[in-house]
């Protein structure tokens, strides 16, 4: 017998591991109960046009899901878009109780509990839903709520705001594990956004490596901002992965663009300048800080002009946590001047 | 009956109500445990030429130390300095076992437990001897050591490292909880250092206080370092505490020349420059940074030219402890190129 809770976070770590496979559909994991709460299937969701996690993990059980329990991350749709309603799926197998973390924000596709509830299942919402909601699900309700994708500007500097030496030597500023981790952040996003600057100076092939060096299965969309020519042997171009320019000037205008081609998650690397016009456009909806125990005292800062002149205009923020990361000090954090994701 | 560990605390705790008070001498604190266990005593050093901790408890603790415990933060002094040897006061009365936590490195003092075991004391070294060392005796096990003062360097930076905004304003980047809890710091070592600079731009009191505003009952001193003129009105001139002037330029003099008036913990305050000129120095000891969850992106780098060009010669840190202070995360560090105080 499984608590109901284990098997959200089933759910959760199943959800985790189609995260940047599934947008713009959100990437949500399910675990079937049977009536004696043993675990009898778990799935998550497929890529854009395959079936949803409910109907994955229903597959997996089989006749044992009758009178059992669904544990889901999203509260099932009761829509019908590529595929049909997952209520029609819970209720065709005789489900008895759909335990859901957070409600679906898209009236569209909302409303799932009622219908179940109407079928006479037992609908349970909110467990772990802080968790799903900071979690894998955080930039696609972001996305459903605003519209827009969800962008993190990562960084990595001293803990004296340094991105590089006075001569520009940066390797290595962050730790191995650090670097690890970034990877694996690429591995889970849509999109790698960086400028023109970034690409010249850096020359980086902002790709999702394992640390051997592997390219990962599946690599995000590398997007270049910005006007400057770039040399065509830039790593960048090369065929590892999909690469798309875009104007710069407008951060809103490049979120608008990569929302047109399916994208709900984006990771910021780009620069101080890139990043500071990001924030002053009020683009940054997380803010990614591996802040390394080294002290510099000259070399170019991490973060440029964000329009701020006197403290009173400083982007405040509230700190979610504070992690070690090897050496380093991993800050996540949520700009103050809009609801959090 | 009070597990020995426990009477551990409780002297590290007496010895930090003493910080500040008893340089050149260490704040020990000392907690005497009758023969059944119970705490019959407690005492921290008083200020120089006062008894020490162990006296202070014998005294509280009278006839019913006889057959007991002492557990003492430091090794018991076997020598007569201003005051007798602490080893006899244990002895005198009787005591059966000494616990203490760390010994002293100090030649001309140490014995203490060879001492008491040669006239049949049971001496247990070690107890919580790392919370001690980096706790309440840093400064001094390192003023021991090294004949030089132990120096904090503190500061407060937003997230991107910057000390105030691009029109100089900068209150207040650090939070409340942080500015009280420096304020308490400032009240336990024996000497604030800062620059000419400093004292021009912001014109700091530099002195102890509640958050009421009222002067602590306890003050540093307050070391200006510098060649340049200042205003006589400077409030850093007033008479709420001493303020001598030292000149700048190098770092080691300045520790020189406070060690010699018996400052044993200093707390740098310094802007970049001069926080500059001690790191690159190698007078910092320990780096305490309150990073506030805010980012700026223009304004003066709260560390200045330390001697680094290239990455390679980055001076490098091991953090010792990451904490929250109200909003603000809290750094304590200590430079890696040399032995831990």
């Amino acid at each position: 017998m499984v608590a109901e809770a284990e098997a959200m976070r089933a759910a959760i770590a199943a959800s985790e591991q189609v995260r940047g496979t599934t947008s713009p559909n959100p990437p949500v994991g399910c675990v079937i109960l049977d009536a004696g709460g043993e675990v009898v299937g778990v799935g998550a969701t497929e890529p854009p046009g395959g079936p949803h996690a409910e109907v994955v993990a229903l597959r997996a059980a089989g006749d044992r899901a009758r009178g059992g329990t669904a544990v889901v991350t999203l509260e099932p749709c009761a829509h019908t878009g590529r595929t049909p309603p997952c209520t029609d799926a819970l209720r065709a197998v005789g489900v008895a109780r759909v335990v859901h973390a957070v409600s679906d924000p898209n009236p569209q596709a909302a409303g799932g509990a009622a219908v179940l509830r109407a079928a006479g299942v037992d609908v349970h919402s909110g467990l772990l839903a802080d968790e799903v909601a900071r979690g894998p699900l955080r930039a696609w309700l972001h996305f459903a709520r605003t519209g827009r994708p969800h962008v993190t500007w990562k960084y990595a500097a001293t803990l004296d705001g340094r991105s590089a030496a006075a001569d520009g030597t940066s390797k290595w500023i962050s730790s191995p594990e650090s670097r690890a981790e970034v990877h694996r952040i690429r591995g889970q996003v849509d999109a790698i956004v960086v400028g023109t600057g970034t690409v010249r100076a850096d020359d980086p092939h902002l790709t999702a490596r394992a640390p051997d060096g592997a390219l990962l299965a599946r690599q995000p969309l590398r997007v270049v901002v910005g006007d400057s020519d770039l040399p065509p042997t830039a790593r960048v171009f090369d065929d590892a992965a999909e690469t798309v320019r875009l104007p710069g000037g407008d951060p809103a205008a490049v979120l608008t663009a990569l929302a047109e081609r399916g994208v709900v998650d984006v990771l910021l690397e780009g620069g101080p300048r890139l990043a500071g016009a990001f924030l002053a456009a009020r683009c940054v909806d997380r803010v990614l800080a591996y802040l390394a125990p080294m002290l510099l005292g000259s070399g170019p800062a991490a973060l440029g002009d964000a329009g701020v002149g006197s403290i009173s205009q400083a982007w405040r923020l509230r700190v979610e946590e504070t992690t070690m990361s090897g050496p380093d000090i991993r800050v996540s954090a949520v700009p103050q001047d809009r609801p959090p994701a």
